[in-house]
């Protein structure tokens, strides 16, 4: 009687036929590997993040519903919203008793509710003020399958480590570990968890596990969302950690069980999702980590990222009923490696990719995209674009002579756009965008050209990540005996738009390093313009990139959503006003 | 010693150094019209809604700062968000006393709050709980330039009234009532406001104020933000309200100064601002409204709706520094309506209209855009499609030919948006789209194609309000003896996209009449699909109606602002899951 599974779920949000399914077979593998009750993640039954749909009370009372009827074969605690008693209170975030006991709704399962979130979460890409009321007692499940656990929801353990950007006036930890000062008599205390995933994040995930553990003195158990949902990634990694230190590790974007023995991290055991289409990305071993260990060492960052950014692709695919993509390929290194990503995500037979190539293009663009589709194995088509080119200067030659150049440049980006989308509409594929943060946060793209797409998979991956996320899909390549798919050439030409002669990126950008630095300092760190230059930024570059940062806010509202793996991305976390924001900062 | 004065103000968000020489210059003209003191409306100094900027504890900083050394001729309360003591606590939404005693920065300006908002309103466009700290004290200013007055802050005095969507544990008016039973003089409660528009707003408005004057038992006198930021429109009409429910009513779409007496309604009066680039659109009448008097009679709905597009589109590039627009004139209703609000916000040389026939449009088409362009005085260019339609054939002929047929029509769309954009470009324009809210909801419209631009002055109005528009702008247009610009032909003509031969919208959408029926009750109103059914609507086309909704939300998260002009849009209000949320409502 010292067994519990985390359920490491990757719901579809708002699929709550789909999402109680799969909880259960979840639940099924659960038991089979021995355990005597299952903790499921935050919101299991209708995903994480549901946004506005919390605002119908119809749809909480759905997924409400379909947490009391889950079928589990063992008891399971299984997150979902609860409805409030009136029509002017929001509801909570909270946790329910499902299990063999139950089996139909009699009326009377107000006294399933276990644990209701305290903590609401309200900045960056958390909103949930907005949706749910806050609780001010902690969960306790007593004679549950045996055990007497504690229960928190994600946030709700993150006080007591510091770990929020602002204080909350009260810490469920502290309050679980009143009761046991006071004799309570608990076995372990749980976390149902849709923490998202951004690079680094595990390790202050894994300092607050250890810290609530150390705090409560009794095993601490987080079971945490995987996968992607719209621009939000789940890691996984769901956790076990023990007073002393100890940890256990659930492998990261996979869908599975992680079989806990609240007596012995040694043995606590990895299962994988039976599921046919469950996610699974990269290696998935299960982590020991010693007391000394703060799990930096088990961090390959460009794996990490890699893995990121692929599960987002793919699992957003999945749950749209996308089968097939469809990229330009440039012969330029963002290109390369999201046709590297897609193949990754989706199998190369679902891929398919356009050189198109202008009067601009050079031969070695041209062979260089064909290099990559062919090392792939991804269809792809060839196209010059001179003739429609000339055709349209034929319209608008005059316009275009007399006007700004930037919009002869973008017409070719766009003439791209419109054989990718005709592709994509005639197929039922979705196109791509190729784009990566660093160009996008200067606005070096074009709106309806290079941003065409219902997707960006490089969209919060900065320029010289993408380079290094090149070459590890060549290790990649080369260690399973596969031709490296992105060429020498393209990783070492200087970057070029080509879309006038000779041109480069660094004739608008700053060296793509220094860009990058000066982003990620601003953009993650929060540094502002007086900030920068005292870290030794030259002045200059730094107005510069910032002003550009700031006059591209109207593109950014357009781009297509990007999977988030850097500690603040474009788009619900950045949510800036779009007009008129430009004089503050001067 | 009994006049004070509302300051209607149009901020532009972000803008410190404008918006404080706009209030100060609004301030002169309250001391010239006779006024004691002044009151801005909420967050003036930094404009409404600031969003994720308030994040940034260098802008609040900067914003107080602002507000404390604002140099007003009189005593004027401004709305600023806060600073708090400590970096892990949000700042408060708050009010500042400025004015001539106050010149310099002394280290000491703590004393000189006055209030600081108690209700954070966190639903539809609203998201104060992800930005302030809620107080639980209610304003009050003494010796403020003669006056008691309590101090309250926009959503404080909506739950006196029960006009919120859920329920807040305090009462910021009975709060100020309760003061007054204890025998504190107060001569009136102010309420520095960002209330945004919607239809029908103004009632709902109204009738709090009155609620709060009658609990209050003295003058209730709210100072609303107006015009223009991203995708939300603030309408002014500042108040007066007196105990017996008499009130005073500022104009609508017009920045400027409320004077009011507060023991006289009949001696307020209206002073125009005197910027030269003040916001002021449509008629400006005062209005006085017996007690007895709901308000409604001094609404005609769609001459609202009409200045509300309008005021939306011309602050919008005001504050974006965009001078001319170009637009896509196909001969429909859509974009001729687009051209009269463009006209009429910005003037008809900053407008361009481009008509673009294919090898589908007929003649009745072109000659129907050209009427709308002449009519209304501004350049317009015809460009033929066909022959870079045959070009890119030539590229994708098979593609298409074996293909969705949408892909076909699409790229009709999409070379259009080409010509569109490579004007915008060429000659620092912005386009904008042409779509309706009835079209954008059904997915009705191509990505990339119709609907690039930067912004959608049609976006947030049905389809069967933009006839009513049109007859709008053709009386206005006679009435003043120029030809009506939506031609009857336009006005009567089966609505057609003309991307294939003899298309008709009714080929895929049910009628418009039904449809807006549709979509308002289930967008606005909340209905869902048994709601519809049982209110007799066919089922099957409220199936379709609503699956189209769902299926389309990628597409509108694509889509340009649109201001916001019904109770719910897209976009902030309507912020859903992107993927994946298509299940739960079968």
């Amino acid at each position: 009687m010292t067994t519990i599974a985390l359920l490491q779920f990757d719901p579809t949000v708002g699929d709550l036929d789909h999402n109680g399914r799969r909880l259960a077979a979840l639940a099924h593998q659960a038991l089979s590997g021995g355990a005597k009750v299952g903790i499921s993640t935050e919101l299991a039954v209708c995903g994480y993040p549901p946004r506005d749909l919390l605002m119908e009370r119809d749809f909480v009372e759905r997924s409400m519903t379909a947490a009391l009827t889950l079928e589990t074969p063992l008891p399971v605690l299984v997150g979902t919203p609860i409805p409030a008693e009136d029509e002017r209170t929001l509801p909570t975030n909270g946790v329910v008793r499902a299990g063999p006991a139950f089996a139909t709704i009699t009326g009377d399962e107000h006294g399933r509710i276990v644990a209701e979130k305290q903590l609401l979460p309200t900045y960056d890409v958390f909103d949930e003020a907005r949706y749910f009321t806050p609780k001010n007692r902690s969960g306790l499940a007593r004679s549950f399958g045996g055990f007497t656990l504690g229960v928190t929801v994600c946030e709700d353990a993150w006080q007591s480590a510091g770990m929020t950007p602002s204080s909350y006036t009260q810490d469920p930890i502290e309050h679980i570990a009143e009761w046991c000062r006071q004799g309570v008599d608990i076995d372990a205390t749980v976390n149902l968890s849709a923490s998202p995933f951004h690079s680094e994040k595990f390790t202050t995930r894994l300092a607050v596990a250890r810290h609530a553990a150390a705090v409560l003195g009794h095993p601490f158990l987080l079971a945490n969302q995987v996968g992607g949902n719209d621009d939000l990634l789940f890691d996984g990694r769901s956790l076990a950690v023990w007073p002393d230190g100890r940890a256990v590790v659930a492998p990261s974007w996979q869908e599975g069980v992680l079989i806990v023995d609240i007596t012995s991290p040694e043995a606590c055991r990895w299962v994988a999702s039976e599921a046919e289409d469950a996610l699974a990305i990269g290696e998935a071993p299960l982590m020991h980590l010693e007391a000394s260990d703060d799990g930096t060492g088990m961090m390959d960052a460009i794996e990490e990222l890699t893995n990121a950014v692929v599960a987002g692709l793919a699992d957003y695919c999945r749950k749209s009923s996308i089968t097939s993509v469809v990229l330009g390929l440039s012969g330029g290194i963002d290109s390369a490696v999201a046709a590297c990503v897609a193949v990754a995500a989706l199998g190369a037979e679902k891929v398919t990719g356009l050189a198109m190539p202008s009067r601009h293009s050079s031969q070695h663009s041209i062979d260089d995209a064909l290099h990559t589709a062919e090392a792939l194995g991804m269809t792809h088509h060839l196209h010059e674009i001179d003739a429609m080119h000339t055709s349209v200067e034929g319209v608008l030659g005059e316009v275009l002579a007399n006007g700004h150049p930037v919009a002869a440049e973008n017409l070719q980006a766009r003439l791209r756009a419109l054989l990718v989308m005709g592709y994509a509409n005639a197929n039922a594929s979705m196109a791509i965008t190729t784009g990566n943060k660093s160009e996008i946060a200067q606005g070096y793209c074009t709106l309806y050209g290079d941003m065409a797409g219902g997707y960006a998979p490089l969209g919060d991956v900065y320029k010289m990540e993408v380079y290094a996320m090149a070459e590890r899909f060549n290790q990649r390549a080369e260690a399973s005996g596969r031709t490296a798919p992105v060429s020498t050439s393209t990783m070492t030409k200087p970057p070029s738009a080509e879309l006038a002669p000779d041109q480069t990126d660094q004739d608008s950008l700053p060296p793509y390093d220094e860009l990058d630095a000066i982003l990620r300092s601003h953009i993650e760190g929060g540094l502002n313009t007086d900030d920068l230059i005292a870290r030794g930024f030259d002045a200059a570059t730094v107005m510069d990139v910032l002003q550009r940062l700031e006059r591209n806010e109207h593109k950014r509202w357009q781009m297509p959503p990007a999977p988030r793996v850097s500690p603040r991305a474009f788009g619900q976390g950045w949510r800036r006003p779009l007009a008129s924001n430009h004089d503050w900062r001067r």
